[in-house]
């Protein structure tokens, strides 16, 4: 019996451009039918983007929305491709459901379509809603109670969306008992550092409980302040794993054989739509193997920095970047992501030295941008910040938090009269402690390292420059920036160690206390000092209050230090221990 | 047979504060027991305050909420109320429930816990989690799935918790079946403009459902964005109300009789506990009749916005605000809010006059300070702005921000060295359609009219005018700021009618786009031009972009323009029609 051939197609939708992604899925369905395939599978609600987010709520893009699944389906008819079978997310409604001033668009669903023949010919909403970390289902969604099969000339295709296939005892078990050859998974699962593991961990359950192979499609792409990092990929076991690339579009072909393993008819708790369908000629086209090289730790961070950074600037009509460069790391690393991300030639590097600013600082900064072949100037800060200290007699504080305002207003300037997008460049570590400026350093559109702590920074700056030298490349990061000892350089001779502890101290802490959302003491029972604790918990506390005025920056762990976690600005708790 | 005195305590907690708040709910309690009362009832999670947030998800947080409760039973007992029967709002945990990843704290209640003899002697969970607007219950906590009836002395009363009475075949007819005397709802709903009616007409209905009067008892005080009113009332019928007062601290008694309603001992799909405790003896002391003067509706919205401020500024710390003073309405309305929120010897106003501001801009705003009392001072901001001009050559847009800018970090620079607290003066109806610079006059802790649109601006303005003259007092604004043209005077000459319609127009536009979710096609119905529609309804799209960097304010109606629409900062939807 020849098998199906499935494409799995792993694309970066823009939310909300509803046109665009039509084309875009059409192009790639096209494509894949050309190599053979005889279904196409997309992420979750590629049609849409995902997150939707409250936009979901707006009655009229609802309608555009649902509108746009019969516009696809039109669309692979004209291109072509209509005996394809297109398996898409978009974003289904309950036609019966009443609108209510707590659920405005009535019934919404988070669901997939299958296209066949210029026609929606099925649809299958996600049953598992979640609603924790970076996600709010329950608010958008009501939750499916059906089970859809597609049998495809004989070959058994049982639908399945994301959450759906992270808990036992949900659809899985039932198209189980259903009997199925193949589960289409289709998935909207941002990166974070360790996702790709657990996410094979949960499949493999799956895999087991569903007894047949699960074909996960992902998205891929930045999309505000999560990374989509692909990792399409077929499992038909614990150890049978068939991996697509991360962090590119790219299309993964699997061949799937009828085992006429038909089973029940029915399953208690659920209704079931199963629906017989075509498969369109096979081709004598074979499809290519993937090879893909796995990505590193280091290299996976890095793929997702970059990639958050360029789709951020990119799909908010960007171009160009600007960013203030001091010499020291952060604003080293920064330089290089973006010239990563949009090309050396769209970054703009200003240097902004005060009075209080070392030589080093100045000719790091130049070094680096020399290195690198992007535009850079020197904008000295000298005579603003003289402008508002000499009439406002600032000291203090005072003093320091206008420098550091002085510089973000140039770049706020600059970013005005040449319309480059601002990139912050404070880290994770100092975000969590407040050791940023308000209006200052904070200053910008996005702030690629916001969620990678001081520790790390060292370690991709190294890593980054090791692998342009394997390369034959210059390394882009000057030595100097990588070893000096770390320095805001507000006021004569201050050093990050005058109050701070080693940042591999401070990184352990704020990791205890912030991502795994340990107490005071419980956090003492590692080895460290109460008293420092208890000084990094509340200075974390305390940096709570700006945590609203920070932009946005991509989310690579669970918890970011300086925002994300949706905390009550005026509340009083300070852990007692 | 002797009535049952219940106090229903409308006190405003501080989120977090959970020793202040146990000390709070202890003095409220034995002063209602001193004025006779045998049952104390307070708000929905009054214990924590509302709403926690993701503080919930924090275990040693959710370790000491759980703590208080106990705490607090002790404390009423040592403060010689042991034998008043005390129902307040707290945060509960089912111990049994498992500690996820998804759901860290494990089987979290929004619960209200019944106290007595130093003991918490019985627990109610809410039953229906809101998860639309503000709310994002579903999230924190798990629902409930018992009924709980209080058995004082042959007084039989039922509980709910604030969401529970807004649906119907919920916990109430579960409670009407079992019979009951009375039904003690705990909540904490916020205000918005025409909310008080709408929770009547809610309650109303649970009162036929129920067949017993409802005692509803808010929180009040402002939280972050949200204003509770307080509202507290006791409702026998759609008809007999007794309300309490709006905006302050407050507690309303209600005698209840036994009316011998008993009737089913058990009901379908509900666990039923039944607790029977002792009333203290009655008080000889006759408590006062609740004497209420209603608050009209710009007065309802006067105090939501004097006391959003108030609290906000206090809860987190602060006790004087800084803002900039133009002559204009919008910071003249803010100037007043602030005094009548914290005291005009609090108050600093800033004039910064650049070369673009008219003589009456200056002279409005020194008569308005001298009038109201406040603090004032002028800071040029000429010499500031020329020394970023000059350097970095700015012109068009990139200079009329400078000159925003330079002001927004004159407030942070004097913030920094007196510790004023600085207010935003920006209103709604601008936030919405952009017309606001980032880092300038958004700068701000706290924006007092960030959901205030213009037309309302001016009417509130005249109505505290009009107040301050019954009362003899000299009006605090000036007539001209009311009457003169609105300008930004970033150029010569400029003015907003140059590129807005008529602030009535834009402001219905603005409702019907942003609160009621019409498309341009449906807001075209009401008889406006479309192409007006389109670009109002690009600039709000646009206007998102920012909204993250905003500050906080009051939230008065169901969506503010400017923020609280939680919307993807990179989507490409455009309303097409």
């Amino acid at each position: 019996m020849t098998p199906l051939r499935v494409a799995a197609c792993q694309i970066n939708p823009v939310v909300g451009d509803l046109d665009a992604n039509v084309a875009r899925i059409t192009a790639a369905a096209r494509d894949a039918a050309q190599r053979g395939a005889q279904v196409a599978v997309f992420g979750e609600m590629a049609l849409t983007g995902y997150p939707v987010e409250d936009l979901l709520l707006r009655r009229s893009f609802a309608v555009d929305s649902r509108e746009a699944v019969h516009e696809l389906a039109r669309s692979l008819d004209a291109a072509g491709c209509g005996d394809l079978i297109v398996v898409v997310g978009f974003l289904d409604r309950d036609p019966d459901a009443p609108e209510t001033s707590t659920n405005p668009t009535g019934g919404a669903r988070n669901a997939a379509g299958v296209l066949h023949g210029g026609e929606l010919v099925a649809r299958y909403d996600k049953h598992f809603l979640p609603n924790y970390g970076v996600f709010d289902e329950k608010r958008w969604f009501t939750p499916g109670d059906r089970l859809v099969i597609l049998d495809v000339d004989g070959v058994r295709l049982g639908l399945a969306i994301c959450e759906d296939v992270w808990w036992p005892d949900g659809p899985v078990a039932g198209l189980a008992e259903l009997g199925v050859d193949a589960i289409l998974c289709l998935n909207a699962s941002p990166f974070e550092v360790g996702k790709p593991a657990l996410r094979r961990e949960v499949v493999a359950a799956r895999v087991a409980e569903g007894g047949a192979p699960v074909i996960y499609v992902n998205l891929v792409g930045g999309q505000d302040e999560l990374v989509f990092d692909g990792d399409t990929f077929t499992a038909r076991s614990d150890t049978d794993w068939a991996p697509g690339p991360q962090f590119v579009e790219a299309t993964v072909f699997t061949d799937i054989t009828a085992s006429g393993r038909r089973r029940a008819a029915a399953v208690d708790g659920w209704a079931v739509t199963s629906v017989e369908l075509p498969a369109r000629p096979s081709s004598p086209v074979q499809a290519e193997a993937a090879t893909v090289a796995d990505l590193d730790h280091l290299g996976q961070i890095w793929a997702a920095l970059v990639t958050g950074t360029r789709d951020y600037v990119h799909k908010v009509g960007g171009r160009t970047v600007g960013l203030g460069m001091s010499g020291g790391i952060d604003s080293a690393l920064v330089a290089v992501i973006a010239a990563d991300a949009v090309g050396p030639d769209n970054v703009y590097g200003v240097g902004m030295p005060s009075k209080y600013s070392s030589d080093h600082s100045k000719d790091d900064a130049a070094d680096q941008a020399q290195r690198m072949g992007i535009h850079f100037r020197f904008e000295p800060i000298e005579h603003m910040v003289e402008s508002f200290v000499g009439q406002l007699h600032l000291t203090g504080l005072a003093e320091e938090n206008i420098q550091a305002r002085c510089r973000g207003m140039t770049l706020m300037s600059l970013s005005n009269l040449d319309g480059h997008l601002v990139l912050a460049t404070g880290n994770k570590s100092e975000l969590a402690v407040g050791y940023s400026t308000i209006y200052g350093d904070a200053v910008g559109a996005y702030a690629p390292i916001r969620d990678v702590e001081k520790t790390l920074v060292w370690e991709l700056a190294r890593w980054r420059n090791q692998r342009a030298v394997e390369r034959g490349e210059t390394p882009p990061i000057p030595e100097n920036s990588i070893t000096k000892e770390p320095s805001a350089e507000l006021r004569p001779g201050q050093k990050d160690s005058d109050s701070l502890p080693d940042y591999d101290v401070l990184d352990d802490i704020l990791r205890r206390y912030v991502e795994q959302d340990q107490g005071v003491a419980e956090i003492a029972e590692a080895g460290y000092d109460p008293e420092l604790i208890r000084k990094v918990a509340r200075l974390v506390d305390r940096a709570e209050y700006k945590r609203r005025q920070y932009p946005l920056g991509p989310k690579i762990t669970p918890k970011a230090f300086g925002r994300d976690r949706r905390m009550p600005i005026t509340n009083r708790w300070h852990d007692p221990a």
